[in-house]
C-alpha cells in the first residue's frame, strides 16, 4: 500500500482526497487542513485519514507521498519540506505567485530528485488527452493552430481576486500548459491584452476579467487563448486544433442528452456545471497517474518543470497586457523585477 | 426549345412556373388557373407566359409537356387529355382523391405512352438523394429499417382538411412513396393507428391529425412512420434509415447557421419554414429532371406508377387505422369499395 | 446501517454490489453466486462481503433485503422466498420468462408487502429522467407520440439467444417499460412485428433479431419501438417525445466530446460502449432509490407491478408478431397458453 | 428600370451578372470584359446583355450604376472614372492594393458623392446577419470579445499569391470588415503572426499562409481572427461572439442535411465548398440591396469608407506581423511609406 497525506480540505482538496482513499493502492494516513470544522472532519471520516498536523505528516517516514491542494500560499513552503524528507508530491498550481520564488523552488525540487505530478488536469480528461494522442499518431498531420476558449460560469468576487496573483497567472495558467501540452515546441513570442469589460469589483481590485493571448512556437505554429470570466452558458472550455490534415475540435460536455426543440430552434442541454463535475473523470485518472507514479516509476503527464513553464509564460502574458508590447520568450525570460 | 403549359398559379403553381421559366432550355408558353386576379398576372408577367384556358392549350400542337398544379379535383381530368394529346406530364400528387379513378387514369396514361414525371419532390432533395444513392452505391450495406418523421408546422384549417382526402391521403402519401424509394421492394404488410389529439376541428371533419404507420416488405425489412399535423418546432422532416453497416440520418434544414448559448443551453436555429422553403432545391431539379425527361428521354425518379403505388399504400393505411387490423398488403390489394 | 446481500457477482452483479457497498448507509453483508472463481472472490473482497449460500441470507434476520442479480431463472424463487422472509427486494428483470409464473409471483409479492424496486435503470438516467419530469411540470404539454430507437452493439450469441426468452422479452421490456412509464396511461393496443434480418444463428434459435413495435393508449396516444440487436454506431438507445409545445429527444451519450472535421464531415464521437458504460449513473442513482426505499419509504421509480406490466406488453408484442394481428389491450390480457 | 453595367466576366461576375439580369426593376445593359471567350459569351446571352467597352459605358448618360467585380488593378481606375461621370458602384474589394491610391480613390468617390456599395457580401448573409441584429437590439447585452476562423479549402497558386498583395491584403480583409462591423468602435491596437507553414511555393512567393490577428477598441472589447490557406475540412468560415449575457456563433453550412454514423461516430456533412455555394444567398442580397441603394436611396450595410477602413487593418496587421510589433491604431494610422 502506498501510504499518503492529503493538504487541505477546500473542494478541490477533497476530490483528491476521496479519489486517493477509493484507490485500491492506496491508504490516506493524514488529512491537514488548519481549518477546523464539519467539512474536514466528515472528509477525514470518509476516507478513514486521521487529521494531523503538517509536523507529523513529514515526520512519519513511512509517508510515501503528499497532496498538496491547500491554500495557494502554503505551496511551496510545502514543496520544501517534501524535497527535504523525500516525499513524491501532487502539487496543484501554482508553485507560488511569486515567480522568483517559484524558480527556486524547482530547482530545489529538481536537486532533491523527488517524484512529482503537476496538477494540470487537463491533460487527464478523456477529450483533451484523445486529441494529444491523436495529434501525437500523425494520423491528423502537423498541428499548425490551437484556438481555446476558457470561460468561467460567473466572476469570483473581489477577496478571490485579490489574493489570486491576477487573471493571466489564476487562470490562463491552465491554457498556457495546454498550448505547451500541444505545440510540444519552445515558445519563441507571447502577446496579451486584457481588460475589465464586466466587473466593476475586478477593476477596483486592479484586475481584468476579460483577455486574449497570442503564442507562437519557434517554427512558426500558433495558439490563441480567449478567456474572461464570465461565461454566459456556464463553464466553458473548448479548444480547437488546425493541423495538415484535420481540424480537432473537444467541445464542452453536456449536463446530460437531453435536448429540446421548439419555434426558437433545437436546444441541447447546458455544460457540466464548473470543474468539478466537468474534469471528474480527469481528477480520478491523474489520483491513478500519481500512485503510478510512486508504484512504477510511470512518469506523470505533467511535472514540475511544467508547472515553472507554465507559469513562466503567463507571467511573460501578464507583462505583455501591462506594457502593450509582444514579448519576445525564450528560455531564459524572466518577468521584470518588482513586477 | 420545349414548350411548356402551367396550370394552377397558387403556391406550388408558382414555383413551378418560376423554375420553367427560368429553365435555359424552356418555353412557359401558358399559364392556366380559373382564379383571375393580382397572383395570376403577376406570375404570367414573371415567366412571360400567355393566361390561357385548357382548350387552348390542348389544341396548340407545339406545347411538348404540362405542369398539373392546379386543384386535386382538376388532375385525373387533365392527365386524361394529355394522354389523349400526347403531351407528357409533370403531376403533383394526388392522381385522385377516388382510388379506383386513379388506377383507371393510370391505365389510360400507361397506354397512351406519355412521358410522366410524378411530384415526389423529396426525392430530388440533396439530402434524401444522396441517402438513397449512398444506400445504392452498397457501402451502407443491407438497409433494414427506415423511420420518418413527418410534421406539419401547424394543423390545416377544417375546410382544407374537408377536401383533403384525410391525413393519411394528403399527406402521408410523400412518407409512403419514400419508403417505397427507399425499400425498393414490394411491401408485404400495413398497419396504422391515427387519432384526434391536438385539433378538434380536425376531429369534426371526421378526419385524424396523428398517425404512426409500420410497413414490412417481403424478405422482412420494415418501416416507421410518425406524422402529426403540427410540428412544436415547425415543418419538420427527417428520416433514419439503419443499414448493416451505417445508420443513415437526413435531418432537418436550419434556417440559418447561427446558434445561441445561454445558461439554457445552445440552440440551433428552428428548421426552414415549410416545404416551399425546404424543398426550393428539389423543386428546381424535379423541374430540371422534366425538361431531361422531354429533351433526352432520361427517366425521371418518380412517375406515374409510384403516384398509383404511393396512393395504394395509403389507402391501405387509412383502411387500417379504420378498422385496427393490419393489412396483408400485396400488387393486387385494392381498398374495400365504398371506403 | 442498511444489511443488504447481492445474488449474482456477473457484470450486473458487480455494478450492485459496488454501488451498494459504496454507500454510506449501507452493509453488504453477503454475495451468493454458485459459481466459484476469481471475478466472485474479487468481488467479495472489493465490497467486504461474505460468500455465502442463499439459506444462509433468507436465515439471517438482519438482513434487510436482498439483490436479485442472478442468473433469470433464479429470480422467482428468491423473490418468492424474500417474500416469505420478509426481505425487501432489488430484482432485475425480467421475473421471470414464464408469464404465469411472473403473475403468480407477483401477487405473492403484493401480499407479502415487501418494498420492491424493479431493475429499470433507465428510469433513474439523468437525461430520461429529465425527460419525464419536463413532460410531468406541464411545460411540455401534453405527450401525443414517442419514438424509441433500441439497438445493442452486436448481436449476441446463440447460446445467449436460446435462453434469453427472445428478443421481446429480453430486450424490448426496456422500452415497453419507458413507454408505460412516459405514457402513463393504459394500453390499449398492441402492434409488433420482427424479423431475422442480421444473424442466422438467431434465426436458427428460432428467434428475430429486428423489431417494430406500435403502441397506442386508451385516449389515442401512441408509441413505437425500433430495435436491432445490431447498431452500426454500437450502443444506440434514444427517444424522441413530441409534446404539444415540445419536442424532446434523449441522445446517445458520446464516449468524449472530442470531435474530428475533414473533408468527409465533422465526426463526433461514438456513444458509449454499452450499457455498463451508458447507465453508470443510473445504476448508481438506482442503488441510492433503494436504499432511500429502505431507510425512508420513498417509493422508487419502478417496482414489481411495473416489471409485471412491462412484461405483459412484450408478451402482447410477441403474440402480435408471431400472429401478424394487432391485439386488443386491456388489463385482463394474458398470453395465449402454451405460447 | 435601373440600367447596370457589368465589369468582370469571371467567376465572381458572373455571380453578380446573374443577380443584376435576374432583378425585376434591372436591366443589365453591358458586360465589359477584355477577356473575350465562351465564358464571357455566354453570360452576355444568359443576361441578355450586350458586351462592350469601357468607354461605350461611360460615355451612356442612361447607365445608372456599374458592378466592379474585374481584376483588381482595374478598381481604382473605373471608380475613379465613375465618380467622374456620377454612376453608382458596387465595388468588390480591394480598392486598390496600393493603400495611397486607395485612400486617394476613397477622397474623389466622396467628393463626386456617387452611391457606392461595398462588396463584403458577408454582412449580407443571413447567418451574420441575424448574429449582427441581434446584438444590435440589445438581446445579447454588449459585445465583448469575437473570435473569427477563416480557412480556404486549399491554397492558391503561386501565380494567384504573386498579385494577391498577400494574405493580409487579399483574405483577412473580409475578417476584419467583420470585426468593424460588430464592434462598431474605433480600432485602438492590432498585433499580428504570419508564418508560412503549409506551402513552399506561398513562402517562396514571399507571403504567409497562416495567421493569427488580434484587435482591441478604444473601450478594450478585443477580436481575435484565426486564418489559414488550407482548411481541412474545407471552406471554413466560423465566427463567436462573446456577448454579457449570450454567445452568438455563425457555424458553417454543410452541404446537405445528411450525416453518418458508423462505429468512428456520427458524421455531419461537409461544409458547402467555397464562397461562392456558401455566400450565393449573401450575393443575391448585396444585389438586392445595390438596387435599392439606386432606387431608394437605402444606405447599403458597406459603403467606400468601410473598403478604406478594412483595407487600413490589414495594412497595420501586415505592418504587425512582419516587424513583430503591436501597433498603437488610430485614425491617423497609415503603413509606413514604401511597404
Amino acid at each position: 500500500m502506498i501510504k499518503l497525506a492529503c493538504f487541505g480540505a477546500g473542494r478541490i482538496g477533497q476530490i483528491h482526497a476521496l479519489n486517493a482513499a477509493a484507490h485500491a493502492d492506496v491508504e490516506l494516513a493524514y488529512l491537514v487542513d488548519p481549518m477546523t470544522g464539519a467539512d474536514r472532519d466528515l472528509l477525514a471520516a470518509r476516507t478513514c485519514a486521521e487529521i494531523a498536523g503538517s509536523d507529523e505528516v513529514f515526520a512519519d517516514d513511512s509517508v510515501d507521498g503528499i497532496i498538496i491542494a491547500s491554500s495557494t500560499g502554503s505551496h511551496a513552503g510545502l514543496l520544501q519540506r517534501a524535497a527535504e524528507t523525500g516525499k513524491a508530491v501532487f502539487c496543484e498550481k501554482p508553485i507560488s505567485l511569486d515567480f522568483a520564488l517559484t524558480a527556486d523552488i524547482v530547482q530545489k525540487v529538481r536537486e532533491s530528485g523527488i517524484p512529482c505530478l503537476m496538477g494540470f488536469q487537463r491533460r487527464y480528461d478523456k477529450s483533451f488527452r484523445q486529441l494529444k494522442e491523436r495529434i501525437s499518431s500523425g494520423v491528423s498531420g502537423r498541428l499548425e493552430q490551437v484556438v481555446m476558449f476558457s470561460r468561467d460560469p460567473a466572476p469570483p468576487p473581489r477577496s478571490y481576486v485579490e489574493t489570486s496573483g491576477g487573471m493571466f497567472r489564476d487562470s490562463s495558467i491552465h491554457d498556457a500548459d495546454m498550448a505547451r501540452h500541444l505545440l510540444d515546441e519552445p515558445i519563441a513570442s507571447v502577446y496579451a491584452v486584457g481588460s475589465c469589460l464586466i466587473s466593476g469589483e475586478i477593476g477596483a481590485a486592479g484586475d481584468v476579467d476579460t483577455i486574449m493571448i497570442t503564442l507562437t512556437t519557434r517554427s512558426g505554429r500558433m495558439a490563441q487563448i480567449t478567456a474572461c470570466r464570465r461565461g454566459p452558458m456556464g463553464y466553458d472550455q473548448r479548444l480547437e486544433a488546425l493541423c495538415a490534415r484535420e481540424v480537432l475540435t473537444v467541445g464542452n460536455q453536456p449536463q446530460s442528452t437531453l435536448s429540446v426543440s421548439d419555434p426558437l430552434g433545437c436546444r441541447a442541454a447546458p455544460p457540466e456545471n464548473y470543474f468539478l463535475e466537468r474534469f471528474a473523470q480527469a481528477y480520478g485518472d491523474e489520483m491513478d497517474a500519481f500512485v503510478a507514479l510512486l508504484r512504477d516509476g510511470t512518469q506523470p503527464f505533467a511535472g514540475i518543470e511544467d508547472g515553472l513553464e507554465a507559469q513562466r509564460l503567463v507571467e511573460a502574458a501578464a507583462q505583455s497586457a501591462r506594457t502593450g508590447e509582444a514579448i519576445a520568450f525564450g528560455p531564459g525570460w524572466a518577468p521584470d523585477q518588482g513586477d
